[in-house]
């Protein structure tokens, strides 16, 4: 399914190289303020053009096609588009044979049975995540008091993350990343014990987005290594602030008032020049390929918005959901 | 939402020291074998009393109340109940009032207002993935042919995970884990990409199990390290077959044939009898707070048997999903 | 699916004559008084004896196995179970040969492949309504100012239902109904546009209740006849309400604070002494079948108390709705 | 919310007199034709333009934005959208003030405290059934052998609908109608037990039409004067099929191979030239209002092609169910 959310509820469409990609949101509350102008920063930090990044460049202007009247939404769903300009006519009929290596382009072919949209990953395409950045931006305007805020920490193995794109640049290979999230202003009892515990859905999201191999919150994996005396956090007043945050903001699956912290693993683009080893699966016989275009180089530099964009979908649903549950008012 | 799923769906309720737990199950196909001697094996393997578990012991004898029939599922909700026998009467009202750190005992005292039910932990107790594992019993049987094995592979740091318990009980403080899983016989197709890409809609179960603080698929966190060239997985026939596995058997969300793979982080239980610095949330006064009673010293032996019944519910519903959609036939 | 609802979610099962029947309620705000007293008045309108209803008594006493505490519900799913203690053994297996006319014996057969509980109707009997009907007396206290009224209004064709129930005795053959039902003090602004309207969701549990056969809001099947001059309520005062209420207190699928109203068409119960003609579905031969046993001359009799479960579960979530979605507060 | 279905899932968007409205079509199977001129037939049907429609001519020319390739679906979610060229610049904020009796004017400003787009109707107007049209093409298509017919059978109390709509246009006052819908080649096994039965899930998207005050499925409310022996379907032979069809199709709430039968109940348009009654609601004074604009006499006249687009969409998620659950195969 193409949708997420009990309230708050996103569905995305498009293809990389077909007509648009977009966003429907349905569910926002009426009465927020909304202009094209809203959406220019994240966008930006999302497109392409940063060193390290595909040299493909769309406008990704966003068109407003329903649920906003008068600069604020109505309370009906909201219609998001963006219309594909700038798509090469490249031939990619060759990967319908000849799957590319760390693509979907084998997936898609067995599960669609031949009929899937090729061109430049189709649905599977990482411009895709235009809508999921669209709709972050209305979900940010719901959560009012809390910020949320990502950045690569590390690249290719290294904290110097310019240094680490001049290196990938060099070797023309792509390189993979980790990102750090944390939000602030995060009011105690967000999120349900086990299916719709914060991390659970969060995760949910920010698996969604391509490229991501692994998500840990609070200590994550180092926890496997502590002791329990040393792990919990102890508290310091009243309002549950605490001491330390291993806990990375939740417990019991309901946020505590500390931040929400947490880190994702990105992998190193699939897309490479590097010659690679495939099969054609129609006749069997193992071949070499190699893949011109344009790629990113490192896909990670990319990521911190989107994260930035579901942790806010997620949270601007749980919000909605806390009140509509008659649970703790904030 | 206690449920999950879309088709193979299961909700589960109860409390630990309550008149019990279970789950109902909905969507199982009929006509699948299932006696209550089934569940044998996982309960058991679920249950205390092994070195390091709690000395907690409960018969876990599962009462089908509904959707079989001479021993065979009818298509109809399956009912199953766990009546809660072994509950101490100890008081936990104490922690109402100073809340344990690293525990749900704060975040469920103002969620729900002062109405929880505290004892043991209540809706939040380990007790409740007794339902998980039952369900899960049914789910393997949908399966088949996959063989889904978890186990753990580090505790306390240590490969030599006996040892750990032994460090652990004399020091009487409580340690994580690292619990790896592995599928086999997947057949190309489950899954969807984004939304419901099998890292997300597993990921979201995983993360449901308390305890747990990281999930990594395939090459995981390794994977920021490594460059594209190396990450791609070479094909070697046509069936999809890789030589290496860095995906973990999944692209674009989708499962492409190759054993999925995944490893999670497990936290040392919160439970421990180490004096912890805690707050009066009454008073505001800081306290200091010894905790007696039934603990789990590595809570991460038991983990695998519930990471094995959720990965055997998520791709169950899989399974019943691609069926659905007209899309690959296995 | 056997659940229904968003916020205040439902999920029935059961058999007949297997070991229960039940429901479990998700999402049930904490701090609602709930004891099995609560449940007797409703239950006992429910219950069989009365002329024109079957014979079978059980004494239907709910337990309450999770969710409540203290007599206070406490947000965690709440878990009500009944068990099935006055089943007779005789033996209904004929029918899944020679299947019984109106009845679900045919279709259980065919959809289930022979796996279904097929005593006394199994999992297709209106023994479930004891769940719909339970989860109505929790619902009931969510809605507080809202009351729902409904009532038998004409049987057999006869506004004189006594008369009626006579005459279908008397004849030995069973009599349909309508039902009637108001709900007032509704407040402005439950329901949406379109896929959750108020007539949409409500029309959905109403043809969920066994033997209804049609549904009608406000003017109903008469408004096909006027003219829209006559049939536009016109409004009297600020607060929405209206002179006339064709509407049934509807419009555009939202509650406009005039009171709802609706009408169900009831269907003569399928049980019947009296000899059918039906085929055997093995052999394909034509033959004649009496049903001896327990039946219900006048199943519209117990309807009106299920239609009020059903109504206030639906206006139970729609008003949980209404504050997820930050809309009009009441 | 502004979505529906389970597998086979649309999600409606757009305003009367915004940008657009339009149809977001997930789940639907890869690989089956469609192209823009598939739409024009229904499309046309709904259309205005007849006698007793409103002269306002749209080209309602859909954009296929995503999810079709080479003119066939791909598996991937199919963006329709219907760009708004012909609305009229006529000043509605009247009716923000002044609602109109039997409109939605009151309770949308109520309901999104003032946000709505009020023009035309807004999110409430009847063109957003153009979707629902569209989404009915698709969904017929997956149906492959079931074949749906609804007609208008009544129209102002006549059986002579042109006569009937003669005397609107003369009188300038609008009438309702009744509509039959029948669908045919219908497999046993679509359905399921209470919540999901037939009859709910297809009362859910029939109440979803504007203007319907009724829903009957076979015998419908004259099954309330019926006696059970007269009522019961005699089978005349082993696939199912009966000699009456009272039953409409569906027994239990499962199809059982029989026609699917039902009616519906239209209410007169509430746009009226004819001075009304109402109140302004910021002063409280009481004021008559008079209406001009374009007007559909009889809105019943549309409603057929949409009731046959709503059940299309209902039918095609419940055969992939059936598929999807292990069930009966056809």
């Amino acid at each position: 399914m193409n949708s997420f959310g009990r309230i708050f509820r996103i569905s995305i469409f498009g293809e990389s190289h077909g007509a648009s990609v977009g966003v429907l949101i349905d569910g926002c509350p009426p009465g927020i303020s909304l202009k094209i102008v809203d959406f220019e920063e994240k966008l930006a930090r999302r497109r392409s053009g940063a060193k390290g990044t595909t040299p493909r460049t769309e406008p990704d202007i966003p068109e407003l096609l329903s649920g906003v009247f008068n600069d604020k939404t109505t309370g009906a769903p909201i219609m998001i588009l963006f219309r594909n300009t700038n798509t090469r006519s490249r031939d990619y009929s060759l990967f319908t044979k000849i799957p590319r290596p760390g693509h979907a382009d084998f997936v898609a072919l067995k599960k669609y049975r031949g009929y899937t949209d090729y061109r430049g990953g189709g649905h599977f395409s990482g411009r895709l995540t235009l809508g999921l950045v669209a709709a972050g931006v209305i979900a940010s305007k719901v959560l009012k008091d809390m910020k949320i805020s990502a950045h690569l920490v590390e690249a290719g193995g290294l904290k110097d993350i310019e240094k680490a794109i001049d290196m990938a640049v060099e070797k023309n290979d792509s390189i993979g990343g980790i990102v750090e999230c944390v939000v602030s202003g995060v009011p105690v009892g967000l999120g349900e014990p086990f299916f719709d515990s914060v991390e659970a859905v969060l995760s949910h999201l920010l698996f969604s987005i391509p490229a991501i191999k692994g998500v840990e919150f609070g200590s994550g994996f180092a926890a496997a290594k502590m002791h329990g005396s040393d792990h919990n956090d102890a508290f310091i007043d009243q309002s549950g602030q605490t001491e330390t945050n291993y806990a990375g903001g939740i417990n019991g699956g309901i946020t505590n008032s500390n931040d929400i912290t947490f880190r994702l693993a990105v992998k190193p683009t699939s897309s490479t020049s590097i010659k690679q080893r495939t099969v054609n699966i129609e006749t069997g016989e193992m071949t070499d390929l190699e893949v011109e275009g344009r790629h990113d180089l490192c896909i990670a530099l990319r990521v911190p918005v989107i994260v930035e964009a579901v942790t806010a979908i997620v949270l601007a649903d749980f919000k909605m959901l806390v009140d509509a549950e008659g649970l703790t008012k904030h």
